[in-house]
This record gives C-alpha cells, sequence and structure tokens, in this order.
C-alpha cells in the first residue's frame, strides 16, 4: 500500500458554487453598523468601498452562488488543490487516527488568499473599477490581491505595513512583479499616514493603520475601491471553494471527518474549510468544527462577542464579532501570523451558538508541530498554518490515548518558503510562548463602541 | 471555452519506469576517465562515491528501468505534476502557436530537482549509506537532497557556496528545516576547503570548491557517500518522468509538440523533459528539441566537445562533453543560475550527433519572457526556468511571423519564490547582458586535458 495518499480531483469537477453558510445560521444576522452614524449601514454606504456584486453577496440568503465563468478560469491555474493523507506523520505520532490535510499552497501566491482575491477583482472589474486599494502586514493578502488585479487588468495599490516592507522584501517584490504599486505605510499619500508621520515620523506602522490608508485612498480616488483578505462575509462565501473540494475528495475515499480543523485569525482560512461542514452538522451530522488560534492573540477563546470596529482608526464599519478590542495589539514577540483583534462576524455567531470550537495554541508548539509535520510530510507550512497542525497533532494523540480511530481534516493553507526566517527564530530560540495578554485585552475592552 | 487549461494525470497514471535514452544514442558512449589515472573507470572506482545501484543505472543499457516503489511513494507527494496550456500569455503574444509547460514547482523544495534527490537517497538507504555529502550554489539542489535524506532517514550534509549561504538565507534555512547540516564553503572541514582558506581567508567560495568538499568528505567519512544534482547519467534518467508525464499528458488533448525547450545548465533539466521524445525522434517522428541555455556560461553553443574534468579541482571524473573548460567562471553580473563550465554527456552527444539543438539567450531578455509569463499566467518562474520561457517566447512569435501554428511545449522547472532577490535586481536595472565571454573561454580551453 502507498505510504503517501494524494487525492485528486479532476479538473471539471471543480465546484461551480461558493457554498454560503448565512441560510444555515443558528439564527438572524446581527446588522452591521456605520461607523460615522452609528446607525445600520445600508448597501448604499457600502458603495464607495465595494462593488454591489459583493455587496449583495455579503447579505445574500441564498446557499449556493454560481462561481463566474472567468472566474473558473483563474480559479484553474491552481484548482481543485490536492487534499493529501499524511500517513507519513500519522506513522511519526504512532496514532491509529487519519489525518487528512487540504493544501492551499499551490496557488501562485502560495496561500489559499487568491480564492477570494480573484473574484473580488473580478466583480470590480464588472462594476467599472479601475484601480483597487488595500493593505498588507507580513504580504499573504497583498501578493494575492495583487495577483488577481494582474489576472483582470486593475491597477493595484497596497499599503503595506513598513516594518514588513522594509524586513520582507520578497513578498514585496513578488506584488511588484505582479504589477502592483506597494507603498510603506504610514505614508505621505494619506491624511491618515500623514497624521501618523507627523506625531512619529519613524512609525513602524500596523495593520489598523494601513487598513485605514487603504480605506481612506479608496473613497478619495475615482473608480478606486477597497479590497479586504479575510473578515468580511464575502470572503467567507469564497473561501468556500476548499472545504468544497475537500469534501468530494474524501468522499473518493470513502471517508468523512471527525473533527475539521483551520487556523484563525480574521476566519477565512478556518471558514473556508469549515463551512461546508456546517450544513451537514445543521442536518444532524455529528463533526467538530475546531478553530485553532494563536495564544498571543486570542480573540476567539478570550474575547468578547461585542460590536467593535473593524480597524484600529474607526474608520470600517462596526461589527457583532468576537473581538479583544480594536486598539488591541499583540506582543511583538510572535511570529506566526493571525493578529487581527476581531473575528469573522460569521465565525463569531456560529462560535457563540456552540456550532464550532476554538482552541488557542502557543506558537513554540505550533513550530514544534510544523517542524514534525515538513520533516514527516515533506511540505514546509507557512507559519499561519502550524496552529491547524499544532491542532492536527494534539486531536491524532488524543486519539491515540484513547485507542481509536478518529478522522482529522485540516487547512494546510499555504507554504512557508517565503517566511523562512520565522523557522530561523524557532531554531535560534528566539521565539517564547506567551501567556495571554490579560491586562492588554482588559484595556482594549475598555473601549468598545456602545451600540443599541 | 476555459481560458486557462490544466491537464492533470490521475495519481495511479505516475510513470512506474523511468526512460533511459542510452539504448537510443545514435553511437556508442565515450568511456569515463579516472582523474587520477587517465584511464577509463570502473564500476569499482565509483563506489566510494555512489551506491551500485546508481552506478548500475549509470552504465545501463535498458530502455526502461522500473521506479521502486518506495520511490514512487515519495514522489506522490507532488507527481503527476500539473500540464498547462498557456492561453492568456498565447493571447498577450498574439500567436497561433499553442504553448504549453510541464510545471515542476509543486514540489516541496519548488523544483524539479527532487526526482533524482529522492532515488538517489533511495539506492544510497538501501545500500547502507547513512550519510550523504552533496554541495549547492544558491541552494535549489542541496534543499531537495537535503528533503530526500529526511524522507529516508539518512544523514546530510551540504557544502553551500559562502558568497550565497550569506547572501541567500532562505535555502539554507529550507535545508535546516529538512534536518540537513549546511557548512559555508571554503570550510575548514576537509583539506580542499582549509588549502583555499590558507590562501584566500576571506575566499567567497565557488561551486568547484564545494564539489570537491563534498566529493572529499564522502570518501573520508565511514558509511558516507556524495550525490549530484546535475550532468550524470542516472540524474537524466530520473529527470525522464517529467517528459513521460507531458507526452501523456499532451496525449490526453491530442496534442504532440513541434519543439520541446528545457533550460540547460548541467543538464538534467532540458533531459529530462526532451528525452522521452527523443526515441520518437529516432522512430521517424519530427520534433525539435532544444536546449536553451545563458549567453554568459555558453557551454553547448561556444563550447567544444571535448573530455575535460567535471569540477575545478580536478578530483571529479573526466567525460567527453561539451564544456567551457574546468577553469571557466561566468561573469559575476550573471543571476540566473545555471552557471555550470560542462554538459551532461548525453546531451553533450545528442547535440554533436544534430540529434537535439542549443541557444543562448541574454539574460536581461530572459528576465523580460519571464516578467511577461508571470503577468499572464500568474506563477513566478525560477530564474533558470526563464531562458525556456524566453526560447517558447521566440518560438511563438517565429510562427506568429510566419502565420503557421505550432506546437511549443517547455519545462517550467520551478517558482522563483525564493529567487525575488534576482527579480529585484532586474527591476532595478541592475542587470546586463554580456555579449559572450570569448577570451575567457579561450584562456580554460586552454587547460583541458590530453585523453586518448
Amino acid at each position: 500500500m502507498s505510504e503517501v495518499t494524494k487525492i485528486l480531483l479532476p479538473e471539471d469537477r471543480i465546484p461551480t458554487s461558493w457554498y454560503n453558510v448565512i441560510p444555515d445560521l443558528p439564527g438572524p444576522m446581527a446588522p452591521v453598523i456605520h461607523p460615522g452614524t452609528l446607525q445600520p449601514v445600508t448597501p448604499d454606504d457600502l458603495l464607495p468601498l465595494f462593488p454591489m456584486g459583493l455587496i449583495e453577496q455579503e447579505v445574500s440568503s441564498e446557499r449556493w452562488i454560481k462561481i463566474p465563468e472567468q472566474v473558473l478560469d483563474i480559479y484553474r491555474l491552481w484548482r481543485p488543490s490536492p487534499l493529501f493523507r499524511a500517513r507519513r506523520l500519522e506513522k511519526v505520532l504512532g496514532t491509529p487516527a487519519k489525518i487528512y490535510y487540504k493544501y492551499e499552497g499551490v496557488s501562485p501566491a502560495g496561500s489559499h488568499k487568491p480564492n477570494t482575491a480573484v473574484p473580488q477583482a473580478y466583480y470590480n472589474k464588472l462594476a467599472g473599477t479601475k484601480r483597487i486599494a488595500s493593505e498588507t502586514g507580513a504580504g499573504q493578502w497583498g501578493s494575492s490581491i495583487a495577483l488577481a488585479c494582474q489576472m483582470f487588468g486593475l491597477e493595484c495599490t497596497v499599503y503595506m505595513v513598513k516594518v514588513s516592507f522594509n524586513q520582507k522584501p520578497y513578498r514585496k517584490s513578488m506584488m511588484q512583479l505582479w504589477g502592483a504599486n506597494v507603498i510603506p505605510s504610514p505614508s505621505d499619500q494619506t491624511d491618515a499616514g500623514r497624521a501618523i508621520l507627523e506625531q512619529h515620523p519613524d512609525s513602524n506602522g500596523s495593520l489598523g493603520i494601513a487598513i485605514s490608508e487603504a480605506v481612506e485612498d479608496a473613497v478619495t480616488h475615482e473608480n478606486t475601491r477597497y479590497a479586504l483578505g479575510s473578515v468580511l462575509n464575502h470572503v467567507c462565501l469564497h473561501q468556500s471553494v476548499i472545504g468544497l473540494e475537500a469534501k468530494e475528495q474524501l468522499a473518493l475515499v470513502g471517508d468523512y471527518p471527525d473533527v475539521v480543523i483551520g487556523c484563525h485569525g480574521g476566519g477565512s482560512n478556518f471558514a473556508g474549510l469549515a463551512f461546508p461542514f456546517v450544513a451537514d452538522k445543521a442536518a444532524g451530522k455529528e463533526v467538530r468544527l475546531l478553530a485553532a488560534e494563536p495564544q498571543s492573540c486570542p480573540t476567539l477563546t478570550k474575547g468578547v462577542y461585542e460590536f467593535d470596529y473593524g480597524d484600529t482608526a474607526k474608520m470600517a464599519p462596526i461589527s457583532r464579532m468576537y473581538t479583544l478590542g480594536h486598539d488591541f495589539m499583540p506582543p511583538g514577540i510572535h511570529a506566526g501570523g493571525l493578529r487581527y483583534h476581531g473575528a469573522a462576524p460569521l465565525v463569531s455567531q456560529l462560535l457563540d451558538a456552540g456550532v464550532i470550537e476554538a482552541q488557542a495554541f502557543g506558537q513554540t508548539g505550533c513550530f514544534e508541530a510544523a517542524v514534525q509535520f515538513t520533516r514527516a510530510e515533506g511540505i514546509i507550512p507557512a507559519p499561519e498554518s502550524s496552529h491547524a497542525i499544532r491542532a492536527a497533532v494534539v486531536e491524532a494523540l488524543k486519539a491515540k490515548e484513547e485507542g481509536r480511530e478518529r478522522t482529522i481534516l485540516f487547512n494546510l493553507s499555504g507554504h512557508g518558503h517565503v517566511d523562512m526566517a520565522a523557522y530561523d527564530a524557532y531554531f535560534s530560540g528566539a521565539l517564547e510562548d506567551y501567556s495571554y495578554p490579560a491586562e492588554a485585552i482588559r484595556e482594549s475592552l475598555a473601549a468598545l463602541p456602545k451600540i443599541g
């Protein structure tokens, strides 16, 4: 019997519709609140930021939404992505569990992010948008939106957190290669950036500032719109191709998971794999859906389910979500991404209702699991994905302890070829675990807006 | 009709035998000469360096050699690799030609090199080898042999050219993650390294020195053998999986190439795609087989077909091959890899017999083609692969000029995610073309050994 099993779908079995979890939610969605008026937003409020095609998806109650043919054309560059049975890792762990992983690192950008970047660029093109403004931290999202804009002939400006712009030149170069204009943030291009620079000329920037710059850029330039790589409903919708394919691939080998695991930052990575299983669960199927988040930014496990701003500068809409407070900053020693203060409202509502569960993991354990995985399976995981690996290993060892079979499925959302500095930091002993930042969370939670 | 076409083979259609071009050569192979005795080498001469399984393949006259099941198990991590029709690039070029590319960047190391690293590790494991010593320049081969050793539980030491060790930390980190011991070369671990350091304490190293260190390490340590990532017959044999799959994939869409293109450094990249077509050509089929090499290291187009040493230090066997002389050093401005002074003896013999052809390309044109390709097809090519892209673009434009259909197949041997510094250098205008280094070639050719 083969030691390695790769389960491929033929190109014509690529999903032709996205799965929308909204009709399978246990209750109505909370409204989204305008940051200026503190009243529920209307679709018109969102038009300066997003094209109508995406706004419609944001609120759609259709369970299946057709994937446009032009999006499928680009998806076919890397989709269907492979599903692997991690037989070599199972053997190393000595577990009776079967471990499967869906591998999204085969996309041109090396992560799952193009699954939503491509349709976002498409719907913008359709609406006559000429230029997209967006932001990026380490560059995974920025490189994906740059790629997608290039595919549809849109201009693209990416505000990249300055410390990453200077320290992580590879993803910056990838964005430029895909034709994007990459601006270190804070910049002198926006009021938001200039205000920061005036106070802190040497500011290293933050994701919150970069979001504010991109949003301002979009609303102050003609034919320009904004794009976000996670959190929003339409982003979770687009990522559902991951879970839809994985279900079909597991069915090909006659299997179904006991537990489905994705890492969690803003939520789209986890949602992409797990949401297509929510419908099954609603229909009575037993399956655990587990979001794996970092201990240093424990939104789902230590946050509150309240209304909060999407960004630090309070320019983005207010959503009901698990949040650590829009002022929360994860500790600097954290190397593994997943640093967002909030969570996708859809993930949050499902967690609140007990449909999904969440666990937080320290980074040294995550890197340890990533090294174990790499040496068994060959593929080098992105540091973000290592949280899902850690959770899968914990589940597999629990199965071993209990002496029972169990089928584990996790999302290997990206490769780590451009993240080797984080592995170097781990090997050199420079990384520490951070018992969760209780004081910082208490302080930032005090700044929540009062809604309703 | 879909704009992007990815042609996948199911996992069970992975080739189960390698194709050996030796029985399809137009004449007998030239002998390999011992660098010490200047007499033909015997298999026993090679045993300190290679296990018998690989030595047998080096001289085998069997057309088909079975791929061991344990090798197939690892191959299945990324094989069969996808074949793409570059419809978007065709449209940009406005060519009537059909352009297909075989994409080897899906391997865990991001290149085609694991196709041979894995069987090399396997046959060593089978022969009781405990440890492999090898060398690497920029790190593509080193990371692949590190991965393969990890898969079979072998120790691995890689002598990495010092300038790359210091300037290209990502592939060094990848090797370490896969468990290899990476030593900057020249080192104080070998006589060869110490001799260089004594004369030049600040030496940046060279591939020639690193080969000498690895060979010395292998022959002076128990249970240790040497591994080489290109040039040798068994390496070309293992890489034939690329071309075998591509032929089958083209057959699935009812196509056959007019021209098959691979970039050429040591030869295994080109041989991997092109050799399986040599048998067809011998049987009367019309197909051009084109090796694309850099103008700055024009082994096939400006070298001579003579006996020469495989390495600078004259420790490696002497082969009859196209060579620029073992002392030849390509100019420092060259960014695109493919810097070997010689060529695979099998490629050389086929070129000499007129079965294959070769063209040299300047690096700025290659990067220009790589950028055009990336913006059309999404995937970022390794700088080495860009030579094949350039050749494919030239062929496609020729087809346009002549107004006739033509089917072009090229090998996209690796992704460039770890090579973004070379793209930065191109965009910043730091790269130049180098009209071929005639004087340096004349000098180095004067140092050829006198054989027979």
